[in-house]
């Protein structure tokens, strides 16, 4: 019997779900339910069952994980602590600062209906969330630094394109070289926002539209983009699909600190990501913990859980023997 | 209420357990346990109670997590399923072909006695063990790469040691770049023995010795070089105490996969150590897993464990909500 997986939500995410769930032969996709008429939902194969999202209350029984892919601002707040009540649930809210408010909604719910929920699953939050765990847990006595990048920031890339003259626009976070040297050099730098990271816009003007004003508009934007060293290029519409239609991503979390009797050696922990496709690979993540939070529920471990919370072992279609086994 | 560590075993691993537990405020160092003549020890801080091994039974009430700092190949197996039945334990038992026997013999002690044991942790096994799980997780179809040092190989060392006309020795197990950055780029490439790594001696000769047939009964040594590309370099005995007395180890786990419709997005994670102390980096791990199984323990869950049985948050001092608070 395969793990029955429903998909709330069918953009990017969704569609990176309905691709993994093909590379794990123990799960399935049951359902996509969507917002939108089922009928104008393009899936990739086409055998999948497209419902509207009000009909899924209705189908506890064939979903045994909903798998859930709106947006952290203002669809997952509502959603996943809605969905807990009914189903086991995943999903990959990502507004950092909201996470505990975020938690206790959703656990609630979960407990209410004997469901086991999971959020804030992802690369950050995350797999990078895991490994700044692990790494604090073990160097006690040392420094936490995060790298974004090459990668598209779909927030700052929509920032560019609400600016008056814009017809599109696609924004890459860089993470400086230097810096991420000196970091793995055990150096440990204090290092500012701009010395961090910089920002590559790649901007299509509409015709006869003032490009300076609108390079300067990008580069002042508060927040965004002025505490950074940004870079504007205008291209064309047809460069831009041609070149920057990837969603890549990626970064590195390190931390360095050291050990012994006075402190004098040290020592660097990094775990690096270079993604293809940012939603794909998030997809990838939140299957694996579906399928934990589908055992959890088994065990009768319901509430709310964070990857902090769960055992790697629950992650892997493997048994714990063969775990053993073949990866220790 | 600290939790109170023992230490059996006092060598690198022991020191470097001894120094770790001062940077854990959660933790004391309760008793240092050896089969030498405890007044022949010498602890980094002066204060440490050095017991005979044979008293550590009954000293059950005096401690709450016994790390065992013995060898694999013929202390641990016997150690760690003697001392599970009266302790909690913690050891870095890294034979791999035989922790599915060693996990069976422990267990079996470790639930007669109410304890909670931990094996085989460290960071690798251990940390590269655990990032081999999560990779294989997400990245269901993809290839696994782990790579080695560059660092001191004390097996090899010792091997090189055993040869006639030499004094003293050091070998550094050194990955080959070309091939990292291979597999870096999510070239998958098959690589060989000899293609992975290779092999750095410094060997001080006694006076007289044969140097080259040194070199050759180095070089051709199966198992340990034969495979390898290995250089070999004569050295005085005082610079290879001066450059070569420190335990330096690290290397890198690395998956590749692929995800989409078609595979035809590629991600690469990696997960890298660089360290300065091999030995103390390891009873940093054993350390933070001595905290998980404490508390595991006060939970009720005994038997043999694995990083892979362990929920991330029970390796932290921190408290759930803090940790979701400050790493999510």
């Amino acid at each position: 019997m395969k793990i029955r997986i429903g998909i709330m939500g069918y953009g990017n995410l969704g569609r990176g779900i309905e691709c993994a769930l093909r590379q794990n032969d123990d799960m399935e996709l049951a359902a996509v339910f969507t917002r939108r008429d089922p009928k104008t939902v393009k899936t990739v194969s086409n055998d999948v069952k497209v419902y509207r999202a009000q009909d899924a209350v209705g189908m506890q029984d064939k979903i045994d994980v909903m798998i859930l892919c709106g947006g952290s601002a203002t669809d997952l707040p509502v959603q996943t602590p809605q969905y807990a009540k009914y189903f086991n649930v995943i999903d990959s809210f990502d507004t950092h600062a909201k996470i505990p408010e975020h938690f206790e909604n959703v656990d609630k719910a979960a407990k209410e209906g004997g469901n086991t929920a999971v959020i804030s699953v992802g690369w950050d939050p995350g797999m990078f969330s895991l490994n700044r765990l692990y790494a604090n847990a073990i160097l006690t006595d040392g420094k936490d630094y995060t790298f974004w990048g090459r990668g598209v920031s779909q927030g700052h890339s929509d920032a560019i394109r609400r600016i008056e003259g814009v017809k599109n626009a696609k924004q890459y976070t860089v993470p400086i070289q230097a810096a991420v040297d000196a970091v793995r050099n055990g150096e440990n730098p204090e290092l500012s926002t701009r010395q961090k990271h910089l920002r590559e816009c790649y901007v299509v003007a509409e015709e006869g539209a003032d490009k300076e004003r609108i390079e300067r508009e990008i580069k002042t934007m508060p927040n965004y983009f002025a505490d950074y060293d940004t870079t504007v290029h205008f291209i064309s519409e047809e460069e831009l699909l041609r070149e920057h239609s990837g969603i890549p991503h990626g970064g590195c979390v390190i931390r360095s600190g050291r050990t012994g009797e006075r402190g004098e050696n040290s020592h660097v922990i990094e775990y690096s990501l270079k993604l293809d496709s940012n939603p794909e690979f998030t997809a990838s993540v939140l299957i694996a913990y579906a399928r934990a939070a589908y055992r959890l529920n088994k065990e009768g471990q319901t509430g709310c859980k964070t990857v902090f919370d769960i055992a790697p072992a629950y992650l892997s279609a493997k048994s714990a023997a063969e775990l053993r086994k073949t990866m220790l």
